[in-house]
């Protein structure tokens, strides 16, 4: 075990777009675990939009602060245990922060089915996997024939999103930054069609590709492309909001979409906000379709693991500019 | 019966704000039903905010032209009949436009039940009612104990949207311009509470009078209320969209609200558009409990009714400028 624990910590918080310089690297001892406490070892670290948007104030957790450790979810392997459900060598998800080691409380976590590659556990098997597919289904309800439009399609949760959709029966239309992931999303992930949101007017090219409107706008990104696609949407359509990235970086934008609420009440809309913990009620019973859909091949699990805790930083700025397809993650031991 | 038929015809389609002059007085002859069409006298001709929002452009229906005769919805009596349902003396509610006589095809029309005083055919147990009825119910899903706002709290819809969740065990606040509205609220309409937008930080009033936020928030009014709401609302709360009152009378809005999407993610709120006629299945069982809650005396009906046609264009300006306390209507004969 090494002796030392190495951290990036949140020097600066952000006033416009995330920088290198906001963060520093750090070490600190080796924490030793209380009572009804673990010792973790950081395997993988997630990389999320939403890391950005804790920046910006309370989210749905307290907002982060100068000077602290950068907050982020990883797959953790437990070293030292002093609760009685956990015992070295398993594998949990916990909120470890950038760091080699944390010492956090037992009491929320729980041991991780054993399973190959274990970095499904932080995409398909993890919360992108079961955001995608609590959004889609639950907040968009789409129906065979639909047409659902994805944004972020090459994304972590947009790649999961797009083929559930397929194999649900619908068409498919996937928005994503630049010719060569739209061509990828066709090809490999069996997108029906894709929309460049680089290549101009974001809103006529969704009309050129959903000739009889939107049923259902699974929403990862916000802003234009969120009023594109509801300037597009057919009557009774599903908006799933499940993220706004392209408000994170940066300053609050300071409007919102145009069209709202006068496009919702006329083409009768609905809009749903959601966070993957709502449905932990489900949980199970999702992650075995989901094993069931990768087992069978119909699903393909997209990940794109970046080696060592010193480039978390920038794993996070490239994240932010778009430069993954599937989930991003950084490999740390 | 008159020998001409008055109308009024929407002259010019307004740029900004809806005035008398873009309305003229015309005379037509008394049009003759043919086979399946009915002639009708309109009696009482309902004046509402969606009037003005269909000379922006095509909503629900398609937009309305300059030089045609003003569109709206009437009570109004058959006066001769080439259709086998429908005979002399029956009451029917049919988009007559404003004018004295219409000929319109019956298919679509039917009878309305006999009551008194017949004006609740047009407020309570007309469209006003059932928007209330089916927004607040089937879109807010509001819960005993919890808060609900609604904004134009005195208009047609709103004075009900409040005494129904009154009814359904809720704390009521409505949102009303001006304090003698607010005092009329609380005094007659069993309301809690009232905020005045315009006092001034409607935002700030909402806090203080939502201290635990709100659950159920009924908007038919849009732009600033709108973005007061969103930003006090509870998590999982819900937004009815019923209409946009504020949007309507000038040219569209370049902006719409801000904190969307990202307060809809973060608090996990569903925002949902309807139109009245989308609920016609329910439409029986939601008259009957009006109609129980009507005779028990729970539910009272305000009606704002003004006499003689010529007068429609003022009523609707009027309306538009929230100078109305509950459903106004014309009454044209």
């Amino acid at each position: 075990m090494a002796e030392v624990n190495r951290q990036i910590v949140l020097d600066q918080l952000p006033q416009g777009k995330l920088a290198p310089d906001h963060f520093r690297l750090a070490e600190g001892p080796l924490p030793a675990p209380g009572d009804g406490e673990v010792l973790l070892r950081t395997r993988y670290i997630s990389l999320d939009a939403a890391n950005r948007a804790w920046m910006q104030g309370a989210t749905y957790r307290s907002a982060l602060n100068a000077g602290q450790v950068m907050a982020g979810g990883a797959l953790a392997e437990v070293k030292q245990s002093r609760a009685a459900h956990l015992k070295p060598g398993d594998l949990v998800f916990a909120d470890t922060g950038w760091q080699d080691y944390a010492v956090l409380p037992a009491a929320h976590l729980a041991a991780l089915p054993r399973l190959e590659p274990i970095t499904h556990l932080l995409s398909v098997y993890g919360i992108a996997g079961l955001t995608a597919y609590f959004g889609l289904l639950k907040c968009g309800r789409p129906k065979a024939g639909e047409t659902v439009v994805v944004s972020a399609a090459a994304g972590s949760v947009g790649s999961l999103v797009g083929q559930i959709a397929k194999i649900k029966g619908c068409r498919v239309v996937g928005v994503a930054g630049g010719a060569a992931k739209g061509a990828l999303l066709v090809r490999d992930y069996g997108f029906d069609a894709v929309v460049d949101y680089k290549a101009g007017d974001t809103r006529r090219a969704l009309r050129a590709a959903c000739p009889d409107g939107i049923d259902v706008y699974f929403d990862n990104v916000g802003g234009d492309v969120f009023e594109a696609a509801l300037f597009n949407m057919a009557n009774h359509g599903r908006i799933a909001c499940c993220g706004a990235v392209s408000q994170y970086d940066g300053a609050a934008p300071a409007h919102g979409p145009r069209g709202i609420p006068g496009l919702i009440v006329t083409r009768r809309l609905t809009l749903t906000g959601f966070v993957v913990m709502d449905f932990d009620d489900e949980r199970d019973a999702a992650l075995a379709e989901l094993k069931a859909w990768v087992d069978s091949g119909r699903l393909k699990v997209a990940e794109d693991i970046i080696d060592g805790l010193e480039r978390l930083p920038a794993a996070l700025i490239g994240l932010l500019a778009g430069e993954n397809v599937g989930k991003r993650m950084v490999k740390v031991a």
